[in-house]
């Protein structure tokens, strides 16, 4: 995974802190739900940690100037404008200059409960279709870059059946344990690559989803573009 | 899978006598991309079928006024309409009197070449973000109705590596046996419930997407909603 302190710092300082400590190690994705998210953490609530004041929402931001907010489209379906932020799917309002994370397959926010500053410890994973009515409503601060495939292996529960809740622990798949990449030896760091969203390959990709310009495609389409369908590629390093 | 011959006949007539004949038993799902599809079938294309003739296109249909079509959402980011045939999500052009069933998660498809005509037996089915530029060009003939996390969890090609295709056929998943239901002793098929799109408890959960009316949300969202996040419900019958 990917942090995004950039949007949410305190809760990349929190998740930081949980993961250093030791925290996930051992406990489940207790709530998966096929096509909606992979949630995992502490679902009983009783692991002591240091670090598990609720947290103050951080929903959204105000655009600065420096944001380096790369334009994709305008308008989106959910929002005035979608485009990337240090490669991360971001939406944007310039009525009131504030922008935010888009929830796209792969993004990591933390659950909270009905209050807005009430996230802890429990994260999701998206694993489906964008649920697009989450983005302003919860706080995204990072995205998974490698290894979705094995999220998208995760054992589900019944979607219909305690909000998907698996109840048998036995059952629900494990985090063996986190670790901060900065603090393995870099021996030991999975060595990634990962697409600049403004590289040229990057905008040939995407000059191409909107032209359509191949001939494999009968219907050219209509010119727009989902931010949640072009997510910078990322590969393992080949050294 | 449930078929759509409402849609796409031809292919549905031929799946069915693919399946029939034993034609995908012992096949591979050879090309699997993680966010986007798993395909399955002859990947070499030696294995002898009578029924491999290659299909006509039906990418689109003319909407006749007894179609059953339910509005969703008017307009879509793809489409100028979206809405239920059947359960299954669709398009239609009001101007052109076109519809077409929608690539969503769960979407079942045939491949084909460069031509539009030149489906035959290899099939994908959508496993990510909604491929929309597919729409109306390619010809969807089905949905999985149960089971996708069975499919989320097949061996992964690289995207970036010919085309995703899994090059040892030893890592690849396979499709063990197809069968059509309808060829089973009534006691031996799966017995799912669908929610019907037209029913109340759709209607209030789409209601309620629409509205976003419940104190967990503190943004609104615009009312906008995505026909392939709202697909028909489907569980295991309890008797």
């Amino acid at each position: 995974m990917e942090l995004a302190p950039f949007m949410a710092p305190e809760h990349v300082k929190q998740f930081k802190q949980l993961v250093d400590e030791g925290f996930y190690d051992g406990l489940d994705f207790y709530r998966v739900i096929e096509g909606f998210v992979a949630q995992g953490g502490d679902m009983a609530g009783n692991k002591a940690s240091e670090f598990k004041a609720p947290l103050k929402a951080e929903f959204t931001r105000s655009a600065s100037a420096d944001s380096g907010f790369q334009l994709l489209q305008e308008p989106d379906f959910f929002a005035p404008q979608t485009g990337y932020i240090n490669g991360f799917a971001a939406g944007r309002d310039p009525k009131t200059s504030q922008q935010w994370l888009i929830h796209c397959p792969g993004t990591v926010a933390m659950a909270r409960s009905i209050e807005a500053d009430s996230a802890t410890t429990d994260f999701y994973i998206v694993i489906g279709q964008a649920p697009r009515h989450l983005d302003r409503n919860m706080s995204v601060f990072g995205r998974v870059l490698y290894g979705m495939e094995y999220i998208q292996a995760l054992p589900r529960g019944d979607a219909m059946v305690n909000s998907g809740v698996i109840e048998n622990p036995e059952q629900r798949g494990k985090i063996l344990t986190a670790q901060l990449a900065s603090q393995l030896p870099e021996t030991e760091r999975l060595k990634l690559q990962v697409q600049h969203t403004d590289s040229e390959a990057m905008q040939t990709r995407l000059d191409q989803g909107r032209s359509m310009d191949n001939p494999f495609f009968k219907y050219k389409g209509n010119g727009k573009l989902d931010i949640c369908y072009y997510p910078a590629r990322v590969r393992l390093a080949r050294h």
